[in-house]
Formats: structure tokens, C-alpha cells, sequence
């Protein structure tokens, strides 16, 4: 479908001095798996990617997390309830702004299939549903994703899973390149305690292409010079994009905390080139799958002993880097496509210099 | 369809000491309209209300508002991007819990019809769905609003519009009695200056019958009493609900006093007898029709004298006020109805006394 | 130096129907204590009043805590970093809005004097002071308060203390009448687990008398007719006020759980007419005793097993039912106060019909 | 006092593509003025810095403004009331952590002169001080700073102003060399209208030296090597810090729109090697020069036509290159200090090299 990658570095550049995990994806932090759907059709260049924070059932034992926007320039579903209770209750979808309710209504029928009496006896549920709007490469007035993608990403979860073009990705756009998902992990040395991880799973469709900061250099204003014409002019008909960044984590941090750890995201990103464009929903969020909270009052609750507050700095520098590094992997990995009126976005790595 | 409602007094308690608009009613802010399409056919009884701020697109147009979260336990759609942007791009529409994803598509596509370079050469839509859990009345779980369900309240908005078990209000429940959509509106005198009027909208489905305070009466416990059994009984199976609180004003504020405006919802509230209730969302939103701001930059901008901050105490006096007036509207019109399962829930004013 | 209270009911009214404990006041959460200085010298009336949540040294053992600003016109210090970390380092000091700057360094030098390498080796302290505007019956401008002030209300905190016109209450003013130190407490039972208390202490200085709502009677208006010219001269050249609510439980809750604890004081004070006005300085802080956050990371470190989410109502309720009862006993303990130029209050207790 | 500054560079690198104003400085938005005093006698190091929004009272004409809080870890005054009502009354005043009571006295004091019914007929004033630790270099216990400090600075203002180891900068470290005081600004190009300035202020008191990234260049591992033994083990022991970034621009925004300017402080500060450490209170706010607010109601009142929301994102721009060229400029002047218990801070232009 989409052309062999051209030639050109090895391998992507890494990022900081934190040591990765053994996958650099966040499905290095134990339990969590991402699936894919992909639609790859003329103009319909969209899909859904799933993060699932463990393998059970969300709604039944809920995940701890926060929520930090830093730009709230998006659509994204689910966020309201997620900063009240401070917790996750359905698996975390990403999708193309236009497909978020139809994403939303698949997550509702998947949770009262598992659990019958959702919305009667049992409360309703929230779904969690991340968006960027992917519409410069598909044709998103066609709301083509429906529940039967939600549920093919959700079945084809698992640790190991593509990078690039690819479900939700596969339509976005990033410095006018193509972008789409990253992930990156990192371990994180926490004084008196165990090592954790963070990892960071990044819907990258942000960015103006002069901007761009590639690992410490700033690459972009040379390739700026050698997109042709066509792309520049396309570019400037697009919309500015967004960027939704997943972080999760083995270290027991409760909703606020993890509030401060997904701020951290905003660091990784301006190192990116980034300042938050106005019109990019540059959102983040962190969850933790080192306890889980049970729906039921009368389960047997958790209690964690959190990390203290004075020792989250290595989480926080974690956090950054794999956030920043994830971005570099969803540009290194995203495969070129031409989608809607014959729009079309190259990969970056045709623009880097091969290492011999 | 509903019975006749049972007789009681005359005329619903009035609150506070401002004047009422000739309407009583959030339409009485010129240019606001309102429509329901409301669905009852036995296990399904809900539908779809819908204020439009003003008679143009709101997407070309868009209308300054502010969001105050009072519990966030909740499922509503857009509220990301209003707090951001301080704006309103659609109608508002409201509707129960698992019908948010259907009426945001329905929004989306009728921004597109209006504006077919939406989601491409534009930017995308910002749906405003806001929501309440009427799944003791209505069989939540078909989700059977479509998009015609919003399409025909959008269609039936006029000044004029029905109050209690209607469009959206159709299956919701207050105080283990009937609630629904109710409205009111307060004239708030500002020193040199015209006198401004405030509306409120709200979708009541909140309370515990115990705590009931009607007009400053503590009549609860008192109907607590009357209600037979098999009510009892489904009333503590049922969720804790939920209310959404709209206020309009034709005062010309910005976004951040119009957060403040609509933070008073939560005194109004109060006054009812409502402590927030951990699964109760209870949102409120403000906007203004004093001015609107241009979806393109080269249009005209507004230049609005806004009201001097230290005068806005009259303003949240009518929001407060007109919240409460709304919520007694909202149990006085409300009919008595039989939905899912057989579950029923009585008009409140079955149990008011008769005045001769 | 102030009269004896007129004669009236024999005790105040009772908010709602959780039962108290046994001092009906916020000591009632074990180890919570409360002093007071007071300033009653002519021309000066006013104060501090101190909340030790523990017995201990909070920078050493700090407690977890939530802030809710429900409208943020107020000079407090120490909110910042409360919503950062969730958590409180010194004892809460309440004194007048231009005192802030003295007390907060008066809690600097004990801490340091406690904990020598404050600021040098250690972090600095965040000194935590609330405030209200006692400028009708205290010459503010003169800054009466001192470190002294701050020190003698510190060592004076007990189980048992006096309210209304005394410590930080001395001066303020509430609904034009007499306002001050309040304080109550409420059992809340949660299910499948020990009954728990919260307490709750207000400094009450907000208000308009024909709002005044006495135990769910409007008794405002009535009394509004009966205060002198002078008085009603006096009270439209005042600044509109401010309430600060303290919350205390010892329930096991997180500084997420504690903030949504916070936001119920905004349903209690409503219940009294207030709409939040825009110049009154309406916060609330809660705070849980059930654990402390040791400040150095290599202490043992708590690992509580926190009140599910759901059970939250029983305490959501006795917040605000202490909060209005706190009021109540505010009002009701309010001594007359004659001071700045002259400026009087009166006890709301002399317009009270008295009970034979 | 201190040494000449080592040779190095000539001149500072330069962050950005935008232009800057003639003095590359926050006073190149017309109207803006800042004024220093610095105390430097042994252990004392440390001392005050105002910014002036404009040349009257802004008690009287308060300026609009917005507050980004990136880590609350910070003792700030003032911020509460910022926040809610959108506005700054009082000179912005910077200073050490524990002698921001001091200044917030002070600034009282100045108001009341000016103003003689503050706290009487009128309302208590709020005041604005900002605050990072110095404790390192100063004896912060010492609380020296006192009121005719921030007089000092306040009658100093002007628009020309010395840069680095002066005025509240005097004792502050950032990346284990000498902090302080720098300032920058930037030209944005708003289409359809006149370019804008964005100019920005920091106190710099942050940052591991591992992580400095210098203009894009990371020599913080490299200067790492090379401090002396002394220092990294002083280093060990100091406390982390803190930034305070101040913001000015003439462009017509409101206040929400100021939060969103101030909060693209976080990219440029990300960009010099942060990742807003737990311990570091990064605090961003920004005003605007381009209309006043009377604090009387009866003054005749702003109708500013504000700029498009669409057309922010130069301002943005600028807002992150201003910050980050203010942080380049505050290490660039800062001269070596040594201060308490001989601890000493290196400038970093001793590290650079020689420019020929």
C-alpha cells in the first residue's frame, strides 16, 4: 500500500541518559498492550489505536490517573470525569476528531456487554476517547471509523505492536511531514526504592515544519527547503494539527501525582519544536498500573504506598524524555501517504542523511 | 400519552425578589431559542433538548461562554475547547448519557452541511453535548437517539417551548420523583447601566428526596413518607444523578466573568437541597449574547464594553435566583411517567397541596 | 469590654440530620486543637485564630489537604503550593487581609526555629493564612497584628475554645451584623467502615442582610427593618466580605478526595444566602488526620487504605451541614463590637425572639 | 564587590527567528519599567525587583493579566485573586521566598498611601509578590529585605536595567552557577494588524547543571566536569529552585488570553533543559499594556477589539523565545557570587569560550 522506506540512518536518534526499557515502547510498563485498526483506502486514511492499562476489565478495576491539558484546543471525550475522579474505567482509544462519538458509543456497548447493567443498576460509563484531527490526508466528513474498528484495535492488543503510520496514525501529520504513533519507555531510578518505569505512546499530528528539533538539532528549516512546492502550498491550506500523549507507569503514584507527571509531557514536546500552537489539542495524560481501584465499595481496596512527593524528579525526567522520544519515534517510523484529493506526506527519513 | 396532571396549587413558588423576564424563561434573552425531540414508546423515554444561543451558525458566530465543573462525574462533550477557548461553536444540546456520541456526530454533520469546508480547509467543530443518566425511566442501553432526534429539536426552537418530561427531560428523574427540563429568568439591575437579563435552562435529575427544599420549605422528608414502597425500593436501586445547568445572559461579559455567572448556578443548586453528590454531574455553563466573535479574523471584530467587574453582584443574584426558579419549574411541570421495566416515577405535584 | 448578649432563643438551631459529636465542633476530629489572640483595644478589633491540625510538627508530619476556591477575591497565602502537593506544612493561621504578610512570617521563623535548617539545607516552609477584611470595625491600615499574635494563638490551642467576636472573628462582620469564629461538627456513616467526623470552623465576614437565611428561615429581611439608619448608612459604605472554611476529618482521604470535600462548604454557605459575592473571598480547605506525609523520604511512609469514592456522600453532607451549622454558631456567638470611628455590629442574637 | 567577569563570547547567542526591540528587553513594551535594589554584604545576598506595568497607580488603572502555574512548588503572594479576576492592582515585586510577607506589607503601605480608603471605604488592595529561594548563597533566615527595600526598587524603575546578580536575582543559582534577573523581547507580526511585543522578565533560580542546554547546545555535562569539587558537593546540598518568568505585551488580549501567552513560558523554559522539577516553583503570568481597567466604575471603561484568536500563535511564539533568550541573558550577566557560609557560584561565561 504505502512505498518502502527510503534509505537513511540506522536507527533513530535516542534521547537524554535514561536508560530504555527492553521494547523503548510503554509496553515495557508491565500489563499494558496497544492494538491497532487501520483504514488505508483512497481517501480514508484514519483508524483507532487502543492502549489497554491492563488486561482485565477497566471498569471493574479502574487505573489511577491525570490528566494535564496543555492545550485545550480539542474534542477529546472522557477528560471531565478523568480530572474529577482521577481515574480510568474504559481502555484508552485514539481516533480522528470526527470519529471520537462513534469510537465513544463502542466503548459504552463493549462495557455493558461485560457488565449487563451498565447505566441501570450500575452506574454509566465514561469513555475515554483522544483525538487528532487527521483531515489534511483523510477525508474525515466521512466519519469512516465505526465500532468495529474500536474493537478490532481492542482484540489485536498486545505488547508488541507497529509504530508510524498506522491506527490513528495513520492519517496524521506532523512539521508538514508525516506523523502518526511513537512510543518510548524509560527507567527511572527512584533513591530507597525499586526502579520504575515510564513509558509514552504519542498521537504526534503537530508541528510547523521550520520548527523542527530532531533530537537536540534543528533539522527543520533545511528540510524546509527541499519539500517541493506542492507540499508547502498543502501545507499551508492544512490545519494546525495536535498531539495526545499516554503515559503510564509502574510506580505508585496516585491522580495527583500523576497529573504532575503527565505535565512533564510538556517538556518533552517543546524540546520537539513545539510552543503549544493555538490550534493544536496538546493534551496528556498518566496512569499507573501499580494498584487498581475496584468498582465495587465492598472489594478489597488498595493501599499503596505512594513514592514521596521529594522523589519524583527521576519519574518527571523520565517522563520527558520518553514523551520526547516517542515523538521521534512516530516521525522516524511513519511510513509516506497519500490520502484525500491526492494530499500527500513524506516520511522524514527521506530527508536524513544515510549513515553508511 | 401522560396523564393529566394531578391537581395542586396554582402556580409553581417564586424565588428570590428580582423580576422575572415576560417569559420566565431562559428564551426571554433575546435571540436564544429552544427545541426538543422527545422519544416515549415504552422502555424508551428520553430525547434530545437543544438551546441555540442565537438564530445564525454559531460556528461562523460563536458566542463567549464559561464552564464552572460543580461535580465532574460526568459524560458531557466539548467542555475541553470551551474552557479554553471561552466559546461556543454549536447549539448546546442536551440528552442522556450514552446518547452524547450520537448527537456530537449529529452536531459535526450539521456544521458541515452549513460549512462544507469543515474538518478540511477549516478547522474542525467543537460538539456541545451535555448530559444527564436517565436510565431508570428510559432503556438507556438501546441508545436509541439518532440523528434526526437532534435535527428536529434544532428544527422546533423557538421562544416558546415546553417544560418538564420533554425532549431531554423525558426520562429524567429528581428526588426519586419526575424531573425534567424546566427554565427560568431574572432581571439584574446594574448600576449605570441597563438592566440585564439572565435565563436559566436546566435537565434536572439530581436529589435525594429526603433533602428536598422547595422554595425554602423542607418538604421531603414529608413526600418521603408518601411514596409507596415499590418507589422506595427502585429509588435506592437507581444512580445517583446528575444536572446540567445552561444560563444566558445578554450582559456583555467575557469569558472569564461568564465563568464566574455560572458558578452561581451552584448556590441555586444548593438551595434545593443538593450537597453535589459524588455520582451527580452538576455542570454549568454561561454565554453571553452581548456580542460574538468571528469564526474568520478578517471579519469585523466585537469591541465590547464589558460590565465593570465590581457590578456584577445583581448578575449572580439572577443566576443563583434563576437556576433555583428553573429547578422548581422543572418539578412543577414535570408529568408523571411509566418507562423501562415498569418503572415509574410521580409528579411532585401529586403530593403539593391543593390552594383553593 | 463588649456587653452581655441580649437575651434570645435559649440555643441555636440545628442544621440537618446527621448527629454530632460531642462538642459539636472541629476538635472533635481527634487531635485537631484551636487557639485564638485576640485584639480589642479601640480602634483595633481584631486577631488571629490558629488551627493546629495535630499536636506534632506539621513541616515534619505534614497532613494531606484540598483547597476549593469558590471565588478567589481573597489575599491568602499558601494556596499554591497546597493544590500542587496536596498538602498542609504549618498549622492554619486566619487573621485580617493586611496581616497576612506578619503572620506568615511569624510561622516561617517557628518553623525554623523548630527545624534549624529551614530554607538552607531544607526547603523553605510554605506558611499557610487565611483572611478576611475587617476594615469596618478594625483600622486596618494599622497592621496591629504581630509575630507575638500569631505565637499566643499558637500556645493557647486546645480542644475547648471560645466563638464568635474572638481571634481572627474579632472585627468581621457578616449580613451587617456581628460575625467571627464559628465551628461544628457532623458524624457521617460510611458504609462497611467506622462511622467518621468532620468538623468544620468558618471566619464568617460575607453576607447581605436581606439574604440571611437563619436554619432554612429567611429571617434577613425582617431584621433589615429593625437596624438603625446609622448601621444601614454604615453597612452600604462597607466592602462586602469574605467566609474562609476549614475542614477536618479523619477520614482516610487523598488530597483529590479532600478538595471534593472542600466544595461542599459552597452548598452550606449557600443554604445561608450567599451567591458567592464578587467581592468576598470565598475559600475552603479540608484536611485529614488519618495519616501524615512524613517530610523526609526515608521515614516510613503511610500506605492508607482511602474511602471508596462511592461512600464519599455521608461526608460530602456533613461538610456542608457543618459548614452552615459553623455559620450558625458564628452568628450565634458574635458579641456586639463598637470600634473603628465608631463602627458598630450588633449580635444577630438581639433580634432573636427568645424562647420562654 | 564581585569580580570583573571573565572573558568569554562577546555577545549572547540569540534564540529564535523573531526580531527583538531595540533593548532586547520585557521594557520594550512601552510603558514598562523595572527597578532594582540589591543587598550584598556577606551572608546577605539577596534583595528586590519591581516590575512596573505602566507609570500611574495600577491599583487605580489595574492591567489585565493571566497566570500559567507550571509547578506550584512556590510561595508567591498574590496569585488567588490574579486568577479570578484577571487583573493585577500592584507593582509585580520579586524577592526571596521568606521575605515575601515583608514586600506584600510593603506594597500595602504604598497603596494605602497613594489610596488612603484601601481597607476602609475602599477595598484591601492584593499584593503581587513572586518569590524564588536564594537560600543557598543568602541567609534567608536573616529575613533582611525589608519595605524600604521595595521602595528602593520601585523608585528606581526605569526603563533601562541592569541584568543578572542584581535586585531579587542577587542570590540565586540556576544549574549549580549564578542566576538571577534576565530579560528579552520579541517582535510578533499579527497578520491583518500591528506587530505586537512580547517582552519577558525571569528570575532564574533553577536547574541541574547535567541538563543545561545552552541556545540549543547541551554543555551541561561538559561545564560539569569542570566545577570544582566544592561546588558539586555544595550543589548536592542545595535545595532545588525555582523560576518566576513575567511577561508583558502591548497586544490587546483579555485575561484568559494571557494565561494561554504565559503558559508558552513552559516551552521556553523546557528548551534551556527543564523538565519543571518537583521542588521548583515554575511560575509563569503575563499582562498587557494595551488598555487599563479603572478601578471605579463610573470611569469611563475599555472597549479593547482584541486579537483574533486565530492570529495568537506569533504571540506565543514570542512568548517561548522571550522566556528562553531572558534565561540565556540572565546566566550571561550573572556575575560569580559568594555568600553565606562562603558558598559560591560561578558565572557561566567563565565556562564558554573565547570568542577572538
Amino acid at each position: 500500500m504505502t512505498p518502502p522506506l527510503p534509505s537513511g540512518p540506522a536507527r533513530p536518534p535516542r534521547i537524554g541518559a535514561l536508560a530504555s526499557g527492553p521494547l523503548d515502547a510503554i509496553t515495557d510498563v508491565p500489563g499494558v498492550s496497544v492494538g491497532h485498526a487501520t483504514r488505508d483506502a483512497g481517501d480514508v486514511q484514519t483508524g483507532v489505536t487502543v492502549v489497554r492499562p491492563h488486561a482485565g476489565d477497566p471498569y471493574r478495576d479502574k487505573v489511577p490517573a491525570g490528566l494535564a491539558v496543555i492545550n485545550g484546543f480539542g474534542k477529546s471525550a472522557g477528560l471531565l470525569q478523568l480530572e474529577e475522579l482521577g481515574q480510568i474505567e474504559t481502555p484508552i482509544a485514539l481516533t480522528n476528531t470526527f470519529s471520537v462519538g462513534a469510537v465513544a458509543q463502542a466503548q459504552i456497548r463493549a462495557c455493558v456487554e461485560d457488565n449487563p447493567e451498565t447505566g441501570r443498576r450500575l452506574p454509566t460509563v465514561n469513555p475515554l476517547v483522544l483525538e487528532c484531527n487527521d483531515g489534511f490526508l483523510n477525508d474525515i466528513q466521512r466519519m469512516a471509523v465505526g465500532e468495529s474498528d474500536y474493537r478490532a484495535a481492542l482484540a489485536s492488543a498486545a505488547a508488541a505492536f507497529a509504530q508510524g503510520s498506522v491506527g490513528a496514525g495513520r492519517g496524521m501529520s506532523s512539521f508538514q511531514l508525516k506523523g502518526g504513533i511513537g512510543s518510548a519507555s524509560r527507567r527511572a531510578p527512584v533513591r530507597h526504592a525499586a526502579t520504575h518505569t515510564v513509558g509514552a505512546l504519542v498521537l504526534a499530528n503537530y508541528g510547523l515544519l521550520p520548527n523542527l528539533i530532531w533530537a537536540g538539532q534543528a533539522i527543520g528549516p533545511g528540510i524546509a527547503t527541499r519539500i517541493d512546492d506542492r507540499a508547502r502550498r498543502q501545507a499551508a491550506e492544512a490545519e494546525k494539527g495536535s498531539i495526545i500523549m499516554v503515559l503510564a507507569t509502574d510506580a505508585p503514584l496516585d491522580a495527583r501525582q500523576l497529573r504532575r507527571l503527565a505535565l512533564r509531557a510538556a517538556a518533552g514536546l517543546a524540546r520537539t519544536g513545539s510552543v503549544y500552537g493555538h490550534g493544536s489539542g496538546d493534551i496528556a495524560l498518566a496512569f499507573s498500573t501499580a494498584y487498581t481501584l475496584p468498582h465495587r465499595p465492598e472489594a478489597p481496596q488498595p493501599a499503596p504506598t505512594l513514592v514521596h512527593e521529594s522523589l519524583l524528579d527521576s519519574l518527571f525526567q523520565a517522563a520527558a524524555d520518553s514523551v520526547e522520544q516517542a515523538i521521534v519515534h512516530a516521525l522516524w517510523h511513519a511510513a509516506p501517504v497519500t490520502g484525500r484529493d491526492g494530499h500527500h506526506r513524506a516520511a522524514l527519513r527521506s530527508f536524513l542523511p544515510t549513515t553508511p
